[in-house]
């Protein structure tokens, strides 16, 4: 599990030279302990076999650089400019990380050019007509309290050099891009552009996923507000499927690449009899397969409730047009939920036995809701960690959480791989010993 | 942060040798992963300083013995006889516990015999009169939709002989307690008479406390809950305060010896501009006390929101009757929240300041929910992990979840000490940060 | 307004001459006013014109009979037997109407014969294998905190002869049904097969639709849940619909011949800005038409949102299939929304203009939902009026809501017309008040 | 239950000759009935005994004026000043009146204009210093998401000629006033005040009473939001009072003379065994007592909830302080919840049954949240109303409505009595039903 090969040191633009103004806030003279220590490490792995341990060495062993307020920061903030963008699809939380970091900008930095990139990678861009507005602390009053993003967002990458271009222009010394996968590519590119003209931006990305996708991070945000809402729609389906006779209801969920949502949806109630997700391909066919199972059940209980990422048996999904992306560069995925509805009700049909199936697609419902109370937290101290990485010179990294701890994660590393689950873990193992379902369908 | 002298060993009844029922659904040629590795260890400390580090030694540092299913069980599920209790006061996720157990034990281990003891340890007392009740599939069917518990509780000990006796006569193999600190010293003792009498006795601990402060645990179950429902007050709190002229909102929610709830109920929203926690002790008189910087708000402002730890301020509340406690062994708190109310009301009165103080305590509307889409989950897994520690023989500790790992924990360790709001870490920090309130009031 | 041709009378088995068993609820010494009096009337019209009214008698207007206990009832209630069924399509509060129904009937009359029969009218004939299961206090408690039925449902008629076939086979007095337009008119042919064979057999509707459609009838059952559900959608449509440059969210909900859901959910926050509902037709092409008009909206502010019924605009969906009916008899819509969605962005490409246009369509997360408190409170107190309608020996008639008095309709009545809103009522005129939506789209 | 002796006509403040600016949106070749009729009337009663009826003349029936627009109005819309302005506790919906009452008066009827005066009455005198604030379609954006008023409010009457001497000096032509019972009686001293002087201002009132206790109406705003919210602490009481041996749960709901909240909190599920309101007086001690009932009951059942209105069994509370009244003018209750606390610890206490009782007293929690769907729709359809009364010159009047009807009800009228639970109507038999309480405690 160890990412080997992958450097996890992160980027600085230089020395971090200049006092902190939190310093009032949190030096005394008993304790100094608020501030980060520039030795300390987070371990990547905390599992260790002992066995294989006596020969290790422990200042060997790859590990995070810690999150958190330095003693001495890189930028001057009475002469820092900022600026934020938010990027891709809506996920709840991410106007609390706007909210968090203006905040900590403003009140315990003391940075007061703020600007907000509109719509995306788009706001760099003139020929948009997005023009930046200024972010204080009244713009982002109560803006929590909706889903959504008070900056708008867009799909789709941008000309890095043009982007440069714009923030030269504006003399901004720090971006924070909230964005996905693709959009942390941009983020990279644009750091890039910045180290090869020699400028001192900092670039920090704060990872946006609402599948939980995004690898070294504990749980991104978003996540937990939508797999809760996910619930809602494995009730109504449980509902329906229980109020009529050999009653079916199909959940399609998000999770292009991931089962998380599904996973966590089916665990946190008793309504899911089966989950599909692409980390664990299931045949179709066959007197072992998915749907002789289902039909079994549903003849012996009367119903069942059947919950599939969108990603999940991508396989069965003949692609007639290969390599179709969108404009955020994600493969374009054919409908599971609609194809699997198809073939249950064929085979329900060819079978001679009567359905009625239910089949719900609840995205926006769930992606566009504001941030539930945990997840507010987390992204507010999200923001809090992104601010100190940027103040203190960090670049080319997202902040994340590994273990409980705030990290600093290079972009690299972050978008190296996805985060799955793991079909011989214990999550996944909780989801079978939950829905009852089969190890596998073959 | 090390627990140095105390020992992390999990206790066993003997060692394993019943091949796991639950081979056919985690078994497979290609991978035996979903199996825990009795070699591992999950690190107790993922944060080292590299300095130090270079003379560590990997395999001495203290580690825990890692949750999950083993390949080789110590009983014999067919022949396996369980008890489940609750103890203390209600805690979100306390039914969702109790089903997990059910559901694992019968459907995964096909262990038949479950009884439900009534009422905390009253249950295993002839005298009180409350009769063990039989547990399945069925009685726990939908019982995660209510808050409360369907054992019943109650607080306080019971002699830990009378309560083998019990368990003895009805052959009872595994025992699992879920309660509080008070409850886990109760569980310790009981299994110390077991071993006493050379039985062969699991008992296994599933730690509740609302207020999160059992250590070395990430989080316990209910708490998100619990802090989410702490905001609903808040927010009245602050829609009151702000109607009037000079409103003033204060909020008492739990937490006796840690104010965790506190302090992510103020920073899930920005209704709060004052924490007070038992962490952090506070003047409260003077010109930099907390009553004239609470005053100086509101005139500047017009209104403020207050949120107390039920355990913060103990110091100034006269302890005329010390060594009081409650059943449980609890030291009875005084009402700090009443106390502020009326030293608030004195102060502004005697400063000619008019007010209006709204006062919100709303313990039994936090404790008595069901738990939420994450808690359900939680509780569900670590009920799994639960049984899977009983069924290896595993006693006198407790299951809990350690930087994202669950984890078997000594009940010795889990009630050495309490875990507490670190006054400096980020979590106090981002309080000071969201709030604007001083670092100390001195 | 007036219903004129229309007979208000109800039908009765009979005069009623047992003293009613809830007297020692109801009688006192000084007042027996809980007993509806056999000469009130509920007037149907209670807005009079002055001048008008001048000629008019007041004991000649058309007036309902009163709903409530009667001082004397026609069955024994020792020997009474009851059924109940629910058919058609979910509603939230069916199961708060059979736990209503149950507990009036036992606690209160006596009754200890109550059948619930299965899945519809299916559920009164034998070749479906759904036999009537027993309902008492236990099989009711706490069903209310469910969406859907326990009693299952199905579309579709039966035969009447074979459904009283069943009733007299099984000696049941007393049937209650629940469902829509389509069950009550199947309820009427019972009803008159019964009279045909000259049975004492009451048959009571509890009329159930989501649409609120259901004339002579204040307010629906479920319908506040169900358009307070809505308002969710509609917030969706908002969020997605601004967070993107020229957004539009569209939003498909109930409401096959009435636009009551669309309405309510548009006045229930200001996330509408179009409302189309069945009773208002609307031209979509031209400079005046809907597509026009939205276009300028979104080409001004940035995003728009419109609110579609189900039933709104069917005359643009050629109708190449005339005469499709489902099984429950209602005419099969094509669907607007997935029409409206396409003409939407026909135009807006047509005009050069780009648009992310996001589609919501939430019916089953609507109908699938537990009633909120007020439907709990108004199902409870339907279900107390059905009961004692039909203790009284009325028959052939549904219990509703009249301006605040619960009274007897005919079901020959109830079934004579739909209920919808009024284009030049109070309602719509709120509606175009709030949207700022023209008139008409001409 | 006619008003008799009381008369229904609204005052007016001159002939209406003003085209109404709504013509476009309403008037049409084919249609003008969105206007009101001004000889339409609304029944008072309109249950009518078919044996009286004969000899009663239809035109001679009480009856009110039906709130809606005029065709022709008093006020030039583009002179008229308004005023708005909030007193009392709060009550959820007061925002979205507030908001409705802006929007139709700018969109609609073209006013530009609207101040609010803050803190309630204190807003029109100097001496408070609460500046009046400019409102307009902006300032009222979004205000319905939030509970509270963004007016701010206090308790308490003002002098009314000064009240007068500043809406002269601001040149206003009409004042809204939301506010209960005490508010209501000052805007009729004011609108004597202005009648005495001669001057054209209208007052208009919009009552405000969380405990539906205002007559002639069918429901106040806000209600319903309300008694949702209260049912979630008869849950927890009832929780709480199962997870333990003898369990109690005591809550005390608002309603200072009227039981609406506890009738409907108790009807919503079934969480409650009694309910006391202060129309039904009650014995508490005694074999057939209240004590001993509940004794009995808990013996019986193991557990029991109580719900009581705050006013109810006042006659239990010593008047030591006879007349005592707060700034509204509102006579003080003692706190019956407090009361039945001990009396009923000392009851169980003194028969040897050892209990634990629960007391929750939710008020703030209530009144604080936002308006629920519902009362969001109702709010601004009230709002619509006042403005329409307003503009037509109608003055000393609150809006209403009236069996479904939105009525315009004289200031004197609504404050002639309190609206209450009917010991003899439907609303209590069902509560006696659904609990099973007796009767009465004799």
């Amino acid at each position: 599990m160890a990412p080997e090969s992958v450097d996890l040191t992160v980027r600085t633009l230089g020395d971090c030279r200049i006092e902190s103004p939190l310093a009032p806030l949190l030096a005394s003279t008993e304790s100094t302990e608020h501030y980060v220590d520039e030795n300390d490490r987070v371990l990547f792995d905390d599992t260790v076999n002992m066995v294989a341990a006596r020969k290790a060495k422990l200042d060997a062993l790859p590990s995070f650089e810690p999150g958190g307020p330095r003693r001495k920061i890189f930028f001057q903030p009475s002469k820092t400019r900022v600026g934020i963008v938010t990027c891709g699809g809506l996920c709840p939380g991410l106007n609390d990380v706007i909210r968090g970091l203006v905040l900590e900008l403003t009140s315990h930095y003391g940075v007061t050019k703020i600007y907000g990139f509109q719509n995306g990678y788009q706001g760099f861009i003139a020929k948009y007509g997005h023009p930046p507005i200024d972010l204080d602390a009244e713009a982002v009053s109560g803006v929590n309290e909706y889903g959504g993003t008070i900056l708008g967002t867009s799909r789709g990458s941008q000309d890095p050099y043009e982007i440069v271009d714009c923030l030269e222009s504006m003399s901004i010394n720090v971006l924070f891009v909230i964005g996905g996968d693709g959009s942390m590519r941009g983020a990279l590119t644009i750091a890039d552009v910045v180290k090869e003209r020699g400028l001192k931006i900092a670039v920090i990305g704060v990872p946006k996923t609402i599948d939980n996708d995004i690898p070294y991070i504990d749980q991104s945000f978003g996540f937990q507000t939508a797999f809760s809402k996910a619930t809602e729609s494995l009730r109504s389906a449980h509902v329906e499927a229980r109020a009529v006779p050999n009653g079916v209801g199909l959940v399609q969920v998000m999770g292009r690449h991931s089962g998380f949502i599904a996973c966590y949806a089916a665990l946190a109630n008793n309504d899911a009899d089966y989950v599909l997700i692409p980390e664990v391909p299931f045949q179709l066919d066959g007197d072992d397969g998915f749907l002789a199972h289902l039909r079994r059940r549903v003849a012996q209980r009367g119903h069942a409730v059947v919950v599939a990422a969108e990603g999940a048996g991508q396989e069965y999904l003949e692609s007639d047009e290969p390599g179709q992306v969108d404009k955020s560069g994600n493969r374009k995925l054919k409908d599971i939920g609609l194809y699997l509805r198809r073939r249950i009700a064929d085979d329900f049909a060819a079978h001679g036995m009567e359905t009625s199936l239910k089949y719900i697609d609840p995205s926006y419902a769930i992606r566009s809701v504001p941030a539930n109370p945990y997840d507010s937290v987390y992204c507010i101290r999200l923001a809090h960690a992104a601010v100190h990485a940027a103040m203190a010179g960090r670049t080319a990294m997202v902040v994340g959480r590994w273990r409980g701890r705030f990290v600093h994660v290079p972009i690299a590393l972050a978008i190296s791989k996805r985060n799955q689950v793991d079909p011989a873990g214990d999550l996944w193992m909780s989801v079978l010993e939950t829905t009852g379902q089969p190890r596998r369908f073959a």
